[in-house]
Order: C-alpha cells, then sequence, then structure tokens
C-alpha cells in the first residue's frame, strides 16, 4: 500500500488496485448501489454502509457478487455517495474513521424545480471540497459524478460508454482512482483538474438531466483527443 | 426568417440556415478567428466585427473564405467572442445595435494562477446570464465553450471531433444555433440546458485546460447515449 502513503515515491504507471478494499457511504442509495455492484462485479471487496445495519446487509445480499454489508473500519478507499442533504453533517461524524483512507466524493449538490435540475450553492464551493475541509486526515478525491445510476444498475448494460472525471489535488490518490473506475466495463478514468475545480463537475450533472430529458437518454461524457 | 421571430409557430426540424448572416464581436482574437474561419468554410457570410475597422480588414483578408471585415448590423446572429473583461462594458453599449438578433455568447470567465486555470466570479451567474441581463431586445444563447482555437484555426484539422453544447431558453434560438454548429465537420450541436445552468459549462474550460496540460492534447467533449 506504499502509494497510499507516499506522494514523492516512485510508482508505476498504472497503479495496483491488489489490497483495495471499497467502502460506500449511501451503498443502499441508487448511486452507491450500482458502483458497488459494478465494483464487485469487477472482483474488488466492497463493503456497504449505511445508518441500518440490516438494511446494509440487506442491500448486499440484493447486489450480489460478494459485497458485504459490514463496518467502514477496514476499507482503505471510501466512497461517499449520499444525499447532499446531511451530507456535511455525516462526514463532520466520520472525521477520524476516515482519516489515512482516500475517500471518494460523488456528490452533486442539485435542487429540482419546475424548469428541471440546477445547481445548490455550497459555502465551501463543492461537496468535493467540503469533503475536504471536515476530513483533513484524509485524501480527498471527487469521481463518479456523472455515471447513470440506471446503467450501473442495468444488467443488460455490459459496458458503460463514458468517461469518468477524476479530480483531486492528490496525486498518487487520483492515479488510484483512475485506475479504480476503469475496471467498470467501457468506462476511462480521466484526470479532470483539481478540487477547486470540482464545482462545475458536480453541476454539470443539472446540464446532464437536461439532455436526458431533451433526447430520452442516460447521457455520459467522453473527452475527445487524449 | 419567420423562425427567428416566431417561437409558437411551427417549424422544420432542423431550422433552415439559409439567409443567416454571422458577425463575429472579437473576430480579431483566437476563438473568434477560428470560429470565423469554420463557419465561412462551411459557406456562410460571416462579418468579423472589431473595435478597430482596420484590424478587422486585416483579419478578413488573412483568414480569407468569403469573410468580410464590415459592419455588425446586417447580421442576424452575432457571436460574442471577446475576452471576459470588458464583456459587459461592451454588451451594454451595444443593445440597441443587437436588438432583435440571436446573440451567441462563447465567453469564458476564467482566471489563471500558478495552479492553472480556475472560474472567475461573474454577479450574473454567467457571462451568457449577463448578456441576457444586458440585451433584453436580444435573444441570447450560448454555445462554443470548448472548441479549441488551435482546432479552429488548424489547416490540418480537417474535422474536430466534439459536441458543441448549446444553452437557452428560447428553443428555435438553440434549435438554429445546434444547427450552425453542426456546419462544422465533426461537430454536433447538443442542447444543454437553459442559461441558468450556463455557469458550469463556462467553468469547465478549467478543467479542459487541466486535462489538455496532463494529457497534451486539445480534449473535448462528447455526449454519449444521444
Amino acid at each position: 500500500m506504499a502509494e497510499f502513503t507516499h506522494d514523492a515515491a516512485p510508482r508505476p504507471r498504472t497503479p495496483a488496485l491488489d489490497g483495495l478494499i471499497t467502502a460506500i457511504l449511501g451503498g443502499t442509495g441508487e448511486q452507491g448501489r450500482g458502483l458497488a455492484r459494478r465494483l464487485a462485479m469487477a472482483g474488488h471487496p466492497v463493503i456497504i454502509g449505511s445508518r441500518s445495519r440490516n438494511r446494509a446487509r440487506a442491500t448486499a445480499q440484493e447486489v450480489g457478487h460478494g459485497i458485504c454489508g459490514l463496518a467502514n473500519r477496514d476499507a482503505n478507499l471510501v466512497i461517499v455517495a449520499v444525499p447532499y442533504e446531511g451530507h456535511g453533517e455525516l462526514l463532520a461524524g466520520l472525521a477520524a474513521e476516515l482519516a489515512g483512507k482516500i475517500v471518494v466524493d460523488c456528490v452533486n449538490p442539485l435542487g429540482f424545480d419546475q424548469g428541471g435540475a440546477y445547481p445548490m450553492p455550497v459555502p465551501e464551493g463543492s461537496a468535493a471540497q467540503q469533503a475536504a475541509a471536515l476530513l483533513p486526515g484524509s485524501r480527498v478525491v471527487a469521481a463518479f459524478h456523472h455515471v447513470s445510476a440506471v446503467l450501473l444498475l442495468d444488467p443488460e448494460a455490459q459496458t458503460l460508454d463514458q468517461d469518468v472525471l477524476v479530480l483531486g489535488d492528490d496525486r498518487a490518490a487520483t492515479d488510484l482512482v483512475q485506475a479504480l473506475a476503469a475496471r467498470i466495463p467501457g468506462v476511462r478514468g480521466v484526470y479532470g483538474g483539481r478540487l477547486r475545480n470540482c464545482r462545475q463537475i458536480e453541476s454539470l450533472t443539472a446540464n446532464l438531466v437536461s439532455i436526458n430529458r431533451r433526447y430520452k437518454a442516460h447521457a455520459g461524457l467522453r473527452i475527445t483527443d487524449i
């Protein structure tokens, strides 16, 4: 796990994913369940975190693929897939438990009205920056904002045709999350910039909602020329 | 020109581009010159607007393809490709001249420091919303934010591999601009939402700058599943 703790140390171009144990906070929601399913299908141990141990266990059984509904303590990478409401409160209470871990925030702070989706203001700029402020002992990365939960959970969708933008200020951590994203068939993990440029990535989900409505689609992004 | 003035009237699925005369404000800059070149290559009359009539004429001669460096008055569609600095002041002074026209804003309010590019605050939310506030008599659309000026101007780049996101609150106007964008070989014009969701589209250019640095590319966007 040297690549988790030594930024300056030389590392292989594709970081090793061996030994990675992922926990998903909000793993009983659509996005969390979908990510759990795809990562477990790729052979990665996944823990579904939930406030309710029974609900976590039930979701784990439903999703299958060897997912277990246990504690987050044993994970070295934690994906935050909770609603924005309560996001800050939840993370503030987990700062000690999440210290030393890579925390992947995929939360989109969106509101909805008759005109569709729109970005909600976040005091820290973005959900990911809020996570970074609340978790000073963790290595916060942002990713998986635009992946459709419907496609993640669709047994007919063998591969997903999209890139996952991965943002963060810690190169080894973003490299690792890019490699993890690429374990989902069809997905590339693409570096998307520093955390200070995360707000527009989270907000862009509102545009994808508009695109989905207009085109009756599950729109995703590809980055060209790379 | 019925499709310019009658939102509620039935219109063809692909709006007619016949009779469209495009003027480019800031047509002597990289982005403006590149768009002028590509639209003129596609057979559309393009006027290069500039504060300096001589500079506009010189750019028009340099770019060729029948571009003329004359007044904006005869255009029915005006592309705003100026730097964000001075954007509001320029448009405020043109409100009467631009009334009745479709105004396509492609301005990205970005700052740059040692960490790369980042979005600058805009009182109205985005450059396009600023344009809409300053030009109550115009039909403001936002588009062409992510198209690389280098590729637009590159004679070797026969086609561009990317989608142009087109945002606006006026369906006929966004349809027209989508069709116009599609006149650039390789480009699709994709509806991207209402103007209130334009800030993240403009800001996303900062992420593309990061991607270009990391991957040594001229990154563009494609929307999948549509």
